[in-house]
């Protein structure tokens, strides 16, 4: 028995105890005979004291110890004379009588303290470190709270987590597969699974109804900063189920989610946009619906006027931005700048001041009579104070991207991107497909096992790119963080669907025959949806990037700079799995 | 909404509703005008009738349905006139009025039945299938109800559960690592963890304190009936700690799962056997322990008498099988070969009968007088009507482990191996490490992180072999379903037992560096456990290998016939890669 107590349990009316404490320093602070010794753990801090009146040699010990020297001390428990209100034990101390080092420490690399002096490296190759510090610690408890409240919510609506292979075979199409080789096998290779589709419809074949699980995916992509080579998904998948079934069943997950973990209680039903509104509106398929903000298409009004850039577009759309026609020259170029940011892509933003006489005030006002610039304004519906910005260009998506990004930053600028506000919505109706300029062909836009709406099916033959999909996405605060459809249970219609995506007969026989043929056996009308985890998690952590709510997470080279992974093999290694190693051609 | 109710839920209370259910066609029978279709679903089996007098043509419909078809039904909960006291829904029928075809199925290559026709092969080729069953299906739902209950036990005694990596790197130390090549680094390899072993005990030093995570583990070994590539451990970790520590709670987790899944109300501590016990009293590190029958060493009484099997053996043990007296000889014979079977090996068995008026028989008199076989029947405890089997040779542990399977097979054959009674202990006091005769040096038995026991530290410069490590298994029923072991937390003690272990100290930095660079940080005294899932659900679920609780199992062969994975990958993949397939050298 190393302890009777943690650091973060004794309180006022454990007065008079004798106990034991174990954790790490935190820090030693010296003052005339006295030493305090702040003594750390997962649950907390306590105050422990050396008095060289009652012990000078246990006192001497205590001075030499070091940050982060792990300790064993035994003592009583007091009434401090000065309390710490911040503190859940700051209302006692520890009396010290014994102490034993259980193991001592190297100066740390950095400090363990809320707000650390450690770079990023340095915190990413000391990892086990950093998780010292409360806020990373916190984030590892949240994700563990929110996969408890997952479970037991999906538990009682009657879920089985069912664990799927890890080891499976490759599907080239969609993103590229991590595989792995296998020795009994030689020559041939098993693929870690990008998700577990087609093993959870299998279940649903299979008769088992409701299926969930949190697991582990695979995609071997070059990385961003909310990408990881391997992340985590809750899956779900639901049998004799239409697309309204699932919805308001995650919906009420969702809404479960936030008021167990973040106290925050959903009573309205989340809005249900369609993807095309969403891109009319939003210039994206996941708005941030935290302020609104809309897109005006402003092409009626303001084409024809003789300002050619205005004229010759495609798409001319505006926002208006309220109560920021105070905004200097300065941040006026600073915008522009911004949208003309080789990411974004504009070629220039024109602006619009609404003064306080009602009176309009272009960039542009050459081109434009203040009659025009008053229709602007009506459109607009904006009002005295308010700034309006455009843009325009030749391609209506693009352009709407564009100001989707401008209309991001001003939400920013204005405050109105709030951490702790939450505004989830569902984006329905998506296409089926996209057309792929790299591969000159459809791509299914969710995956090759998305349902078409029934009223689209006859579209299949004569407008695919028309077809929309019972396809939908959980978008809280501009990120996607789950989204799902329902399925096809008919092979006939998977075949077709495998046709128009490219593959050949023989190709969708070899890649996903073992699908098609249990669809040939009694396979239910089924859906589901998938949750990212870690995106999840860092959304109600107020993260920036999924990296800090994952406990050991790889960097952008793909690469765990702790572990040293990935590393060489050893040459017995390679000659077992009958590979080698081949320099690329040139 | 395709369905108002389940095939499980209907009952006398619910006549007179209507109900539409959508489900499998179990079976159709036709009498008469009357037309019964059993219909089922995950939750149960409900009968639905077509009376030809009701609707003419939907009765002739339901006709043409076969097995396994998919459909829809909307009726009238009826009380049925010949009620099934078997079915939880016997009491009722429904009366239908409409019925809709939602998907046909083909003829199932078996038949979806408790009892189906379906050989292994066919039944894996076509699993989905197969979960249909309910004694499949309820393994399942057995392995989801006890995941729950060990996450409720563990999260309600502060473990957190925290993820660790799927791609880490690989430590040729060990069982074979699955590995996973890097595109992003070209030349490298992940590897899949056959533990989070030392991920844990990183964890243990961040502050955790309390870890536990349900999570796959890889092992790239020749398969046998209890072992799959891919498994799930319970793994476990907790600072400050002793053995008793961990072995009070997880005890305390293990009457949990075996009261709350299968209503087994474990109240005795578990009895703690130190392994030379398990092994001198029962020839194994699990020893079965649902009977006694333990081993008798004979040597004093049986040596030295002119029988020269005994008289040149190292080892001489005996068993006592209860009431067994009455074997035939043919039933003899039959032990005989088997413990002469290759994968046993014992050269011979020989055995006493204790008949009726006290006088022993044995197939040696020649050699003992019965005075002698008086003392052996003292020494074995043998009543009228006993039988003892006595085996020997010139290697203790090896004719040790030949008694033991004796003992298991005549425990077996005494209908004393009962899979509804539960034998809990704790094997302690393990060796820390044993000789391998492959590679001519001492492995460690558990794995390098263990720690000796402290009084035997001494030992590791003098006599490493007699060392005795704080490491713990739990048995049940002669299965170890989980063990694990005080951790090192020193790094100096940590290095000497790489060093004892052959490791050079280059080579223990370049594979452990990271957890002994980590140890000079204040790491707590910690240490741990790991449960086989698997095995614990096919122990609670009464089956006798793994693969029948687990969804989709990979054959002996490391394959997975369903999806026909692991395959050949295509060129493009390989290049990507810069891997190339070479021919073993001859």
């Amino acid at each position: 028995m190393y302890r009777t107590n943690t650091c973060g349990e004794l309180r006022l009316t454990d007065a008079g105890k004798k106990v034991t404490l174990a954790g790490w320093v935190q820090r030693v602070r010296k003052m005339g005979g006295m030493t305090f010794v702040d003594l750390r753990d997962r649950y907390g801090l306590t105050q422990i004291v050396f008095n060289i009146e009652n012990d000078a040699s246990l006192t001497e010990e205590a001075n030499h110890l070091g940050r982060e020297y792990v300790i064993q001390v035994t003592g009583t428990v007091a009434e401090r004379t000065s309390k710490n209100p911040h503190l859940p034990t700051g209302d006692i101390e520890i009396i010290a009588e014994a102490l034993k080092v259980l193991n001592p420490s190297e100066v740390p690399p950095f400090t363990i303290e809320d707000e650390s002096d450690g770079g990023d490296d340095l915190r990413m190759r000391y990892r086990y470190l950093d998780l010292r510090r409360n806020p990373v610690r916190r984030n590892l408890e949240l994700r563990h709270r929110m996969t408890m409240e997952v479970r037991r919510y999906l538990d009682g609506k009657g879920f089985l987590e069912i664990e799927t292979p890890m080891l499976v075979g490759s599907t080239p199409e969609g993103a590229r597969d991590f595989v792995v080789p296998s020795r009994m096998n030689p020559g041939q290779f098993y693929a870690l699974p990008q998700s577990p589709q087609t093993l959870k419809q299998l279940l649903m074949v299979s008769g088992i109804d409701r299926y969930f699980q949190i697991v582990k995916c695979f995609r071997d992509e070059d990385l961003r900063a909310d990408r990881q080579p391997e992340f985590t998904q809750i899956d779900c998948e639901m049998s004799y189920v239409e697309q309204d079934d699932i919805i308001s069943l995650f919906e009420g997950m969702a809404k479960h989610l936030f008021k167990e973990l973040r106290g925050v209680e959903l009573t309205e039903p989340f809005i249900r946009m369609p993807w095309a509104d969403a891109m009319k509106y939003y210039g994206s398929d996941k708005p941030d619906m935290r302020f609104d903000m809309r897109f005006v298409e402003l092409m009626d009004v303001l084409k024809g006027h003789g300002f050619s850039v205005f004229d010759n577009a495609e798409y001319i759309g505006g926002i208006c931005a309220k109560g920021a026609a105070s905004y200097t020259r300065k941040q006026i170029d600073e915008l522009t700048d911004f949208v003309k940011r080789p990411q974004i892509g504009a070629k220039g933003m024109v602006y619009a001041r609404v003064e306080a006489d009602g009176h309009v005030k272009s960039s542009v006002d050459k081109f434009y009579t203040q009659e025009v610039l008053q229709d602007l304004k009506k459109a607009m519906n904006a009002e005295p104070g308010d700034l309006i910005l455009i843009l325009s260009g030749e391609d209506t998506m693009r352009t709407r991207k564009q100001l989707c990004e401008l209309r991001l930053e001003m939400g920013r600028r204005l405050g109105l991107r709030d951490k702790n506000k939450f505004a989830c919505l569902w984006v329905v109706d998506f296409p089926m497909f996209e057309w792929s300029e790299e591969e000159q062909r459809l791509m299914a836009m969710h995956h090759p096992f998305t349902h078409p709406k029934d009223e689209d099916i006859a579209l299949l033959d004569t407008d695919p790119a028309a077809v929309r999909a019972d396809a939908y996405d959980m978008v809280v605060n501009g990120v996607e963080v789950g989204g799902g459809s329902i399925r096809i249970h008919d092979s006939a219609l998977q075949a077709k669907m495998f046709e128009i995506l490219g593959f050949t007969p023989e190709k969708a026989q070899e890649q996903f025959g073992f699908l098609m043929n249990a669809f040939k056996f009694g396979a239910p009308p089924h859906g589901g949806l998938a949750y990212g985890l870690d995106r999840w998690v860092s959304l109600f952590a107020g993260l920036d990037s999924i990296r800090d709510c994952i406990a050991f997470p790889k960097n952008n080279s793909g690469r765990d700079v702790m572990l040293d992974a990935p590393a060489a093999l050893d040459q017995k290694q390679l000659d077992e799995l009958q590979l080698e190693i081949v320099k690329p051609a040139e």
